[in-house]
């Protein structure tokens, strides 16, 4: 049995940073000490002194073409009345570019204004000296400054050391960040090669990340074996690792409800200096120091993990490495919905952005510390700050990119009906067009014809029918959005179907078998095209909703319905076959339905549109695949199936 | 003897690029083949396919909290007043964050929620099913797409695929870009420990240089030792070559004037495809193919070698690892000087960008195609295109950016007289500001203060003295620029002198033996403080300049006219002790002399002049340094001896 953590009087994150960074600066000496290393090997490296050339480059007096190599003095009064003759060997020496001047001699004639006959040059004017020559130190000049102290070594700086003579500069020192990763259900996944995971083992990914986000701020990464939840086991990494690294992480396994050994052990083997921040993602943040080198706790959360990553552990190498803090670019964009937050804490919360027209919008993701997917999708993050309680829909705010503005640009904002072939098409459209990706929300059919009339998004994917005329999503435009001209594509037709476990152990048949009291069922959310398609069979049928075990339960996918039945979680639900066979349960079909993409007719002729559209008519690959997933028909796909007038 | 090359019909740049690319694609298999790499070794590639989830994760129901797993069903009823009591061990189990619920376990309530007593737990509320539970796949649903195909990888994405239970992946093969430097003169610098050079040797550089910059485009650099020019060893090596790499370089000895072996070559085994293309620098680039594999020939100017793998070499890497090409950031900014071209070619030229005030100024730097260090200092580059004669002072013109805009916005733009100090301050303030650059330009006092007239500049350097007065700078800021209200701080008095040979060997003893017939001087350029120093001493001795042998010789820095002396184009020129120093020459003391900086009063509170300030002011490590110069004296360092008012 654990105890729970209290976070009494948690810092705000501007207290906790000039905390840490102040001890820091006073404990610790910055930079690292320099090291001296081959030049041909510093690409990237920060300079740890400046460097000065020592040759000049050209060393010496050389032609600045392909020639003869005269003496300036001899060819006064050459004139084209009166041409000169030189002596070859003597007077004139044929030259080409780059080679050295002949002692004496201090200037150039280009080989097609001369005559050569019989040993001798004519030449048809004088030149003055130096003509044609590259003085010496043209380029570099020796004892100039190459390149400044707290320089990144780029490729034409070495190109450039070399040329002036330069074997060897000093460097700063990387410093070597230590991982510790600790949790006693965590398990490397190289160990996982022959076996499945049984809870509640974990794949241990986060000291990957780490490792990573380490490596690209220029320092080294070095990653320890885990360790199990013992004070003694941690203590006894840590040791290990402050001796050997610069700065120590350790990462806690999960969450931060595990016993706190990581403070306890700092407590007693150091000196705590921040225990909890007043952030979210990354509350649990513990930082101190042991014989003055610092160690921070990194809470387990991936999300958590990854934020903490960029306020502490990226500004103390940057400090280390004594180099200028790096920013991401950051753009002004409008929110698409409110979003909430509570004062007294800053929140990060990841986003998509997408441009639509002339303007950027942005809209918040899923904001658990556990969703690492949301880090991997997202274009960047917006900052709610400890005074705010959020910003309402319409806001301009601040997003500081993880992408360019330009890859913003080029890409697709595709929101609505979640189908699996939106991730096929996606990919089929990377294949032909590198420069183009699509962000996907699903939100179901109505999100996302809501989002085309607020110009959120570029396309919608729906598969609404209206039960009245039984016809598909024309009606919902045509009440929905009557101001928006728009076209609609077919993309596909679906079978929908009952998803049920491996051989259907509860042996059901249809809608009728939901009412069973031995049947528990799972939902999609409201607004879906799916959940219309089961009300609809349920009217038809006099079956009464509530009459259903888990007709409250929502899922927001199809992926999401399948999963549930798959974990035992539900007996049933209804999706479309692919589903079922991506994680092999059994379907029983019961309805097709027609998938169309919104596009209003004012983004058919962008660029990124046009791909897209040409990826669902053209590309035969991208429509054997689809077909390859069963459950669907391409009869119609890429046709209008209806355009606004 | 060679022969000189000719250039038939140069093709223009885009019919270059579009035969080259074009037939690559023919002939060449793209995107490379895939390999499976570890996930955990994956950071940076790029994807060969799209990778979908293997495991969901998490792929069991957890708790989301510390506290008590319950049974929904059990909780229902449990109010305020009457409190529900669930037997541990039986109804209620303690769970920790992240852990597994008990099987038939379906809801957590938090600790702080409950009451303990005897064995039991008392509740206070009814939970639903699934309250404070993790979903199984709430960060990743088995089967879903992790990231897409032609992806670079990220350290989130490694995570994420980690946690998805993917252990290894499919990138693309990084293509292998072989060079082959050539030329009979070409020395590899690590040959040079023990020795000096002796002309015509050159130190290899470019290979270096390309190597880098094909790292840095995501490709495998493969650096082959150097080849003389023999037709038979090249021939030998681009066999070898075109065997192991996906793509050749050759690179010219130095220009082209050698003997057009890699032409003639190429031409024999393979197919020349390009021979000569309308751009400056880098003119004699040659594409051809062997055997379906493609080969450059890449000019042996730096400069040149640089450009033509970023119009070449750069998106044949792109093509082999089909990923979109990468663009530099553009910025717009006025021109500070005309700047001319030829019809008919497309002239890349580097260029600095200073911001002052609002405005971005840029200038031309060196354009020859030997000048390395105008890449190494320029900030990015202009395009002048074919059709154009050049650009008028003025015009608004595109910068392809090589730094960031945020790196511009803060550097300190220099112009005016040359003093080694400015290199000394540079470093000084980046070792105090690594944010902070410091961009200097040479072009004598008088043009640093035009410079500061047409506002382009933040700090001038000068050292004018007035005749008439005696006095320095200040009749000539009141002259010059009236209008502008500056400030003038001193940085150093200075020791000006005769520089001349080690050991004095001409015996030369003040300005009247610049006249002597065995003495031939090197002068700096009009409008230089030096220079006017020097014609102040001339007229007081009513020395006429036109008995100086080599007074029409110009060099632009103090450097220059050491070097000039050191190398034995002159035996005297005026400068400072520094220089003379520097190059181990002897000096013979004439005059002190005031060097200034000059401030408009605008810019005196930028942050990035501050800094300069500070670190004149306060740094005593930095004049430590300038005073260990010798030659300098500093009683003045930071003093404003003029402000207009």
């Amino acid at each position: 049995m654990g105890g729970k953590k209290v976070f009494h009087k948690l810092k705000s994150l501007d207290e906790a940073k000039a905390k840490l960074f102040n001890s820091f600066k006073e404990k610790v000496k910055i930079p690292l000490e320099a090291e001296l290393i081959s030049v041909k090997k510093a690409l990237d490296r920060i300079t740890a002194e400046a460097v000065f050339a020592k040759f000049s480059s050209p060393y010496f007096y050389s032609s600045a073409m392909d020639g003869y190599a005269v003496r300036a003095k001899d060819t006064f009064n050459a004139t084209e009345r009166e041409p000169l003759r030189l002596k070859m060997g003597r007077d004139a020496h044929w030259i080409e570019t780059g080679d050295p001047l002949p002692k004496g001699f201090d200037a150039v004639i280009p080989l097609e204004d001369v005559n050569t006959k019989d040993g001798f040059i004519e030449i048809y004017f004088s030149v003055p000296p130096y003509h044609n020559v590259r003085p010496i130190g043209e380029d570099i000049v020796a004892t100039e400054l190459i390149i400044p102290e707290s320089h990144q070594v780029r490729p034409v700086d070495i190109g450039a050391m070399l040329a002036s003579g330069i074997l060897e500069i000093k460097v700063r020192k990387k410093p070597i960040i230590g991982i510790i990763p600790t949790g006693s259900e965590l398990v490397d996944i190289e160990n996982l090669r022959e076996k499945n995971l049984q809870p509640p083992e974990l794949i241990e990914s986060n000291s990957s990340v780490l490792s990573g986000l380490i490596y690209k701020s220029g320092a080294e990464p070095k990653v320890y074996s885990i360790v199990k939840d013992k004070k003694e086991d941690i203590k006894k990494a840590i040791l290990e690792a402050t001796k050997e690294c610069d700065l120590v992480l350790i990462n806690a396994g999960s969450g931060y409800g595990k016993e706190d050994l990581t403070y306890k052990v700092i407590n007693e083997i150091g000196k705590i200096l921040i225990n909890g921040v007043a952030i979210k993602p990354g509350k649990p943040f513990i930082a101190g120091f042991i014989n003055n080198k610092p160690i921070f706790g990194i809470p387990g959360y991936p999300v958590s993990s990854f934020l903490c990553f960029s306020l502490f552990v990226k500004p103390i190498i940057e400090l280390y490495l004594s180099v200028s803090p790096s920013e991401e670019e950051q753009l002004n964009a409008i929110l698409s919905r409110q979003i909430s937050s509570n004062i007294g804490v800053n929140e990060f919360v990841r986003v998509k952005v997408g441009r639509i027209g002339e303007k950027y919008i942005v809209t918040p993701m899923g904001r658990g510390a556990g969703l690492l997917m949301s880090v991997v999708r997202a274009d960047g993050l917006i900052v709610i700050p400890k005074g705010s309680e959020g910003y309402s829909k319409g806001t301009e705010v601040t997003v500081h990119l993880w992408r360019t503005k330009k890859e913003i640009d080029n890409t697709v904002v595709f929101i609505g009906s979640h189908d699996n072939t939106i991730d096929i098409l996606y990919n089929f459209l990377r294949k032909a067009y590198p420069n183009i990706s699509l962000s996907s929300a699903h939100v179901g059919s109505m999100g996302g014809i809501v989002a085309i009339k607020k110009d959120e998004a570029h396309i919608a994917g729906t598969h609404l029918l209206d039960e009245a005329s039984g016809e598909y999503n024309v009606p919902f435009i045509k009440r929905l959005i009557p101001e928006k001209k728009v076209s609609l594509i077919n993309l596909v037709y679906r079978i929908q179907g009952l998803i049920v476990k491996k051989g259907n152990p509860k042996n059901i048949k249809g809608f009728e078998d939901l009412i069973r009291d031995d049947v528990f069922f799972i939902n999609r959310q409201t607004g879906s095209g799916t959940r219309l398609l089961l009300d609809k069979h349920l009217r038809e049928l006099s079956i009464s909703p509530s009459l259903i075990k888990g007709y409250d339960q929502e899922e927001y996918t199809h992926m999401g319905v399948a999963s549930a039945v798959l974990t035992g979680r539900a007996d049933v639900g209804l999706g479309i076959l692919s589903s079922a066979q991506a994680l092999g349960l059994d379907f029983i079909p019961v309805a097709e339905e027609r998938y169309d993409l919104l596009i209003p007719n004012e983004f058919m002729e962008l660029p990124i549109i046009q791909a897209v559209l040409k990826v669902i008519r053209e590309d035969q690959e991208f429509r054997k695949v689809v077909s390859s997933l069963g459950g669907y028909v391409l009869r119609d796909m890429g046709k209008i199936v209806y355009e606004s007038s």
